[in-house]
């Protein structure tokens, strides 16, 4: 039997998850740790500039190539990192979170260390990762081999961040080394339960004379979307998405009814009437996103379908897997057919793009200069509010972060994606605010020669909070920088083109133009109280249910 | 009895323990609360770049104001904050961490909420941050003035930071107004266990020919450093500090012997051979600073004084405040009298500051350049571990987190000393690694108009790791930015100064001409391996701890 050290087990086994890049910052309790990951071949590390960022950037990596590792130090990076790591198990992204930790014999004999309260407690770090990822474990040389593919197999198929601690003095101790790879494997599955439900899905759907798919972001994470799309088009079902499920379905297909709760009356609306066979993927229905509640979908027609279960008429059958299940239901031939609601023509808007920018035209403008296959960042504040309803050309990905909404999120994110997929076309819109959160990652992004197209909003801070309170107040203020300065000053030696905007004219001679081979930074100057209309209506609501009704005025 | 909102109340019982700013970046949980702070008098908002940089510029504050504040929104805010919070925690600085959480009826009913895991756990959060504050609590009209004024007490007596969450609908509410003031008062302390104390105290000083004290950092976080530097001025008592306590008692008095350990057979070692009373207050021994272990004190000589217990020949007493009690001390008149040793003359060190920069001269020739009353930080890396043998003059401040050591700490923790402290002459001294962690701050520092001497070491990344493991590996390399043109991208309308710097003929040029009207920041560009001595010697030390004997090797 061939033995290998516990670190390079670690690298091995994640590689074999196609993981090739890891995300982090060095600390003296993980260099040995950079060290074995030296030795393990297509397995690289990315350091980035602070550990927030590592976590942003590896959660952006899992999205886009299915799943994502992350290095800390003990205490200083774990805790650094954990609100990307909350962020990923609020959005169910895949990513195994490791921190070297100080070596065993400092925590049995509870010594006083350096990044712990040196008070000889090595349980709190722990405990507060715990709260947010799905399962951890502290690494010894008896249990390593079977915590790590335990933890592994967990967040590939849970779709969650798992943690894993490792001694610093503990990674050069040899194991057994694997017999077999780990692969990207599903999860169990009952077989019986999968017949039963193939059996009641179809019955159903051959009875239904208006079947309606409405798809949430769980779709993408249970990783459901090819099957679903498939099932789609096969038997020509009409579908729907939340705004939070945004551009997991071709958005470009007649097939396509728009985002659900829709406009009154609107084509979705009208055919939702009549729908006699709903197959929603796990919505979530958060006030912040949708501020939809699942008691407007009727309860006999709407079919829950989620990564591990499937409810019926307020039944749930367990021991699913909601792919394979797909899969199985994909290798049927259903004999149905059903008519497709006809949509008003796509008029053309005869807006015209001229004049200062204003969001009201600004997105509009914008979706016209998307491709099929473009890969597109939101990140939380009116960039996110616009986009979640701009239609998609097909193949586009949306990148946002709707649950968990840690501004800052997309920046690391944009580097942690396109390294998953560099040739991908990669679109980031961020506001002013967002941006400075974790600006600094902008160094590594270029350096590394991506070339995003970066359209930052610059609205002199926070305009989504301005619609929510404080309309003029100076604590919406934030400090005013000169991008085209900082982009200098963080890749002095990248070629990359700056463009300052400020009508729609500039900006489609500026979009017309577009250099791809260089990275483009597009600073839009908006005023402070310009929003898409989305945000003017979302930003007194939330006042009422945050504040209530003795809340403070919006002066 | 008059009445005043939730929100009012604990902004004014913070206002009178002189909190004048709070730190933090709003968020719509807490956009309430900063409403309610523009209407009270003598306290503002300090919005900061992110929340882990305003933890940390909170940390400062607290250091040079005594106690601090920092407002957060629930879960993305509190989880960026916790690494600034637990920093805090390791090193008792007195930080009040306020969140704002959702509305009172979104936890009870348990929303699917943004901000959360939309799975209506409300608990997560609390128990992570639990895990790094003294005490905490969520606050509801019937429980608020009771706990806002229990957790402010103990954040103040105790000197650890505490944590309120307030649910977003209740701020508004209100309760009794307070009928007297909160005060920055001392803890109880028992009568009897005091004239104990005082009385084993003085008569073993009474007795004591060569008595020393030797100090840590808790002298200071427990607030009885003045107390103690009297007493040796009094009865002219020798002292000495670890390197963790740098700079809390004179460094200019003859009476200061130096930093313990301390060089085999200087003058230090030389007393502490003979020394037959050792004050010693609450010394950390950690293994990441100072390398000491206390089985090298003499046991029956040696008392340890820590804020709320003191320890004789391994029996402790508690029940004290220590502050009170060395004030009690003070009030003694005891007889006796001490040689004081003789130290060798300084010789005016002849080093000749010429040549390229170099870390071995580097400290010695900035030494002179400060003042007395300078405030000093010193970021973890070769700065600090270079600057915590560096002798300051009178009244000098070193502001440092000797045992927490997150990295990036010190700029936003400049920032809120400066806000406390604006007319005190503060020095940074930052590695470029660390730098770049928290950078955006820069901007805030610059756009305050605040005017401090910024000396950054730019060593082309991670030097203090370099020595550990990976001399010349990639992972220890960081992106290289122009300094120069970030600092006007940040303060884009500031005056300032910057110097670019590579010799030390040119650092003492520099340095002769600092115009103090202005900000200035000092690049000093330094070799990769150039490091001081003490940190060469560290760095192999740290492996062996860190990887035990079959850790790699560091090539
Ligand atoms: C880490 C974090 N801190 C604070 C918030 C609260 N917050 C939500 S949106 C927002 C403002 C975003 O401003 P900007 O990016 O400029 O977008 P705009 O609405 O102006 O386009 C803030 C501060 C948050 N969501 N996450
Ligand atoms: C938040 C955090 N992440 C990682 C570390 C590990 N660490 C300790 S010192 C250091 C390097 C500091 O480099 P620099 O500031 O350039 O100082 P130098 O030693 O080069 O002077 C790192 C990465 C840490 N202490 N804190």
């Amino acid at each position: 039997m061939q033995s290998v050290t516990i670190g390079r087990y670690l690298w091995q086994r994640l590689r074999q998850l196609n993981v090739k890049y890891v995300f982090g910052v060095p600390g003296d309790f993980n260099l040995q740790l950079l060290e074995q990951l030296d030795e393990v071949d297509g397995i690289e590390f990315v350091g980035t500039c602070n550990e927030l960022n590592a976590a942003y950037a590896a959660d952006g990596y899992a999205r886009t190539n299915g799943i994502a590792a992350l290095l800390t130090t003990y205490g200083v990076g774990d805790l650094s990192a954990l609100c990307g790591v909350a962020g990923s198990l609020a959005e169910h992204i895949p990513v195994v979170m490791i921190s070297g930790v100080p070596p065993m014999f400092a925590i049995r004999n509870r010594l006083r260390i350096h990044h712990t309260m040196a008070e000889g407690d090595f349980d709190n770090v722990r405990n507060a990762v715990r709260q947010f990822t799905l399962t951890e474990a502290r690494l010894t040389p008896s249990n390593a081999s079977q915590e790590i593919d335990r933890a592994l197999r967990y967040c590939w198929q849970e779709r969650c961040p798992v943690y894993l601690q490792i001694p610093s003095n503990l990674s050069y101790l040899e194991i057994a080394q694997a017999s077999s790879p780990l692969t990207r494997q599903y999860a169990s599955y009952d077989k019986r339960q999968h017949q039963l439900i193939i059996g009641k899905l179809t019955g159903r759907l051959c009875q239904a004379k208006h079947p309606l798919l409405l798809v949430d972001m769980d779709a993408e994470r249970s990783q459901m979307a090819i099957q679903l799309q498939q099932l789609c088009d096969r038997y020509q079902i009409p579908y729907a998405s939340f705004s939070t499920g945004k551009a997991i379905l071709d958005e470009s297909s007649p097939l396509w009814l728009g985002y659900y709760p829709g406009q009154t009356d609107d084509t979705l609306n009208q055919y939702l009437a009549k729908a006699d066979f709903i197959l929603a993927t796990a919505p979530c229905y958060i006030e912040g996103s949708s501020m939809v509640a699942t008691q407007d979908l009727p309860v006999e027609e709407t079919i829950y379908l989620r990564g591990f279960d499937i409810t019926f008429e307020q039944q749930t059958f367990e021991g699913i897997c909601a792919p394979v299940l797909l899969n199985q239901l994909l290798e049927q031939s259903i004999e149905c057919q059903f008519d497709i609601p006809k949509q008003p023509p796509q008029t053309r808007s005869s807006t015209s793009f001229e004049g200062p920018l204003q969001q009201s035209k600004l997105w509009e403008q914008l979706r016209h200069y998307f491709k099929a296959g473009d890969l597109i960042l939101g990140e939380n504040g009116s960039a996110n509010i616009a986009l979640q309803t701009v239609p998609f050309p097909k193949d586009c990905h949306y990148l946002s972060q709707p649950i968990w909404g840690s501004i800052g999120y997309t920046l690391p994110a944009l580097l942690g994606s396109m390294m998953a997929a560099p040739n991908k076309r990669h679109w980031l819109f961020i506001g002013d605010g967002s941006l400075q959160m974790t600006v600094q990652e902008l160094s590594n992004i270029l350096q590394k020669g991506l070339k995003p197209i970066i359209v930052m909003l610059n609205n002199s801070g926070y305009t989504i909070e301005r619609y929510i309170m404080g309309k003029s107040a100076t604590y919406n203020d934030i400090p005013q920088w000169d991008y085209h300065l900082l982009l200098k000053a963080f890749a002095p030696d990248i070629e990359f083109t700056y463009q300052n905007v400020t009508t729609h004219q500039q900006l489609s001679e500026v979009l017309d133009a577009l250099d791809e081979t260089k990275a483009s930074f597009i600073e839009l100057k908006l005023s402070a109280m310009d929003a898409p209309e989305r945000l003017k209506q979302f930003g007194p609501s939330v006042a009422l249910f945050d504040y209530g009704p003795r809340g403070p005025q919006n002066k």
